[in-house]
């Protein structure tokens, strides 16, 4: 089979990998219907992260189970199904309490930018949809593998609610994604921050009841002016940066919560939350705890997280995949393997 | 009058200070029947915290209210009155919100461990019980002003609740009103960290359902021997230090939540909660917003925050009340005018 494997920054390659197994009894292999390439995957692309080996890459994903191990008994071949970027085994202490993301027995991926994959805890981590799900709502299943649980995630860890004002800054599919959740989630006031028209265009689509195009002190300003001039009660940070959280921490109201999925680099300075009272919530999101329900909203179309891929191309095209990003032509890459679809 | 006056490190003197006065039609003049020494007072006396110049001190009270502004409603003289140790206007755009310990209009005390005392914002800052309350009831009501308060700002802010378990960090009175909160937030496990056996009592008596002496490593796994093997949903961290972060930090389950009303110095590392999806959220204690709820409860008799207090003197001997803390011979020492009382 063939899949992504990167090389180097810069250089990723389109080539002939062996095809995945059952290896535990746990497992499952599936025929990948999409997959994407992630924010994240470009830390390595761009050489923030190290590559010290040609690896393969992706870890997001949907398609069709082939094949399972003798211990999986909630998916057989045939279904189609979606699963979190962070397999989980769903029954551990800690999984009980919703905290999928940080499973016990936790296990990764190796490369879902491929014909095929192998997931382990299949049980744990795989969703089906009740029979194939039309066509046209793959990627918006696909962007339940990652960007819109991650969302979610910010929105939940952020206590977002019918009553609570929101401001999201990043307009990545992260970003955007978190958008569409806070809305979902009854947020009567929900602020995207974006400057680009297209993203913009998205964050509306999504549901955004006010677009700010301003950063730093003027960007500060404009959400105050939209929240009774104390800032929101709930900010989503869905970029990671030092510049974004001191945009976050200088959007929210005192009391009030960020929602933090952008994965933050250095320490967090006490006073920017202790004195104002501001809670500090966030990590790689709890994929397992909300796939049913999101699942459930995409296929009633409630959501249509799917919109975030502005570029579809075939997985032999995955080069082109990562540089369109790289250089903010697409918001968000899907990829089809080539002789394969539903 | 006479009232307390912190001089250097370790010098606390009772001393004549000036009569009080309605200076802000908002102002309410009380005369002071209980108040009381902090944890925090005890930062300048150990020369933590600078004394440039003599200063009045103290931040907790209860008394009767004497004189009132031309703008204030609420109070009249005659009234028994409690008010947070942090004053607000209970209007602004913060403190609708209930974020009262960071209200837009934000005011400070002079010394409350006083025969009299200034209090600002009299409408929003003060609370009064229907009638004289009962004798037995002052240390209890007296306890509303900060420690009950700010425990029941750990358990708030780390989203305490019926079924949550709980493990406190701190066993100074703080740390015990939290332990109380959590009990009265309907928590069904909660943990007190504690290796003194007359606080170890006090947690006990509070409804603390496990009490854990050892600290550390040791401390951590036995907080988890206590949850599943996971630790707690909440940890409530009531001291500060950075020991007692690292305590918290290793006893919280992954995804759970630190309520944090230990003043943290320094910067939090951020790999001690964005991978486990800790939530960490706050600060100075929201009393106004907790004061009605907390008042009826020790009106009622529910709870008893007052045998917190186990050293009570006149107020001229507020030089002991200062040192019989600061030694470790006294929880909190509570003090009361010399020629006065209810």
């Amino acid at each position: 089979m063939y899949g992504a494997v990167i090389h180097a920054p810069g250089d990723v390659r389109y080539e002939e990998r062996d095809e995945p197994t059952i290896i535990e009894p746990t497992d499952a292999v599936i025929r990948v219907v999409a997959a994407c390439v992630c924010g994240s995957d470009l830390w390595r692309y761009r050489g923030i992260s190290p590559v010290p080996q040609p690896t393969p890459i992706g870890h997001e994903y949907c398609g069709v189970v082939e094949q399972v191990g003798s211990a999986v008994t909630t998916v057989k071949p045939g279904d189609f199904v979606v699963g979190g970027f962070n397999p989980c085994d769903n029954t551990c202490a800690a999984c009980r309490k919703g905290a999928t993301a940080n499973c016990l027995n936790a296990a990764h991926y190796s490369g879902c930018q491929a014909d095929k994959l192998r997931v382990p805890l299949a049980d744990g981590t795989l969703v089906a949809t009740p029979g194939m799900p039309d066509e046209d709502l793959i990627p918006s299943i696909l962007a339940l593998s990652d960007v819109m649980c991650t969302g979610w995630h910010a929105a939940v860890s952020a206590g977002v609610g019918p009553s609570t004002t929101v401001a999201v800054v990043g307009d990545g599919a992260v970003g955007l994604c978190a958008v569409l959740a806070a809305v979902q989630l009854g947020a009567p006031v929900v602020i995207a921050m974006s400057r680009h028209e297209s993203r913009q265009k998205v964050a509306t689509t999504f549901g955004a009841t006010h677009i700010v195009a301003e950063r730093d002190e003027a960007g500060i300003a404009a959400i105050k002016a939209l929240t009774d001039g104390i800032g929101a009660d709930c900010v989503l940070e869905c970029v990671g940066t030092e510049e974004a959280r001191a945009q976050a921490s200088g959007s929210v109201r005192v009391g009030g919560n960020i929602g933090l999925v952008g994965v933050p680099h250095g320490d967090l300075p006490t006073d920017q939350f202790f004195w104002k009272n501001v809670g500090i919530k966030g990590g790689p999101a709890n994929c397992r705890a909300y796939l049913p329900h999101l699942l459930e909203l995409v296929l009633a179309r409630t959501i249509n997280p799917g919109i975030v891929f502005d570029l579809e191309l075939p997985l032999s095209e995955i080069a082109e995949a990562y540089a369109a990003m790289d250089e903010r032509r697409a918001i968000k890459s899907l990829v089809r393997p080539v002789v394969q679809g539903v």
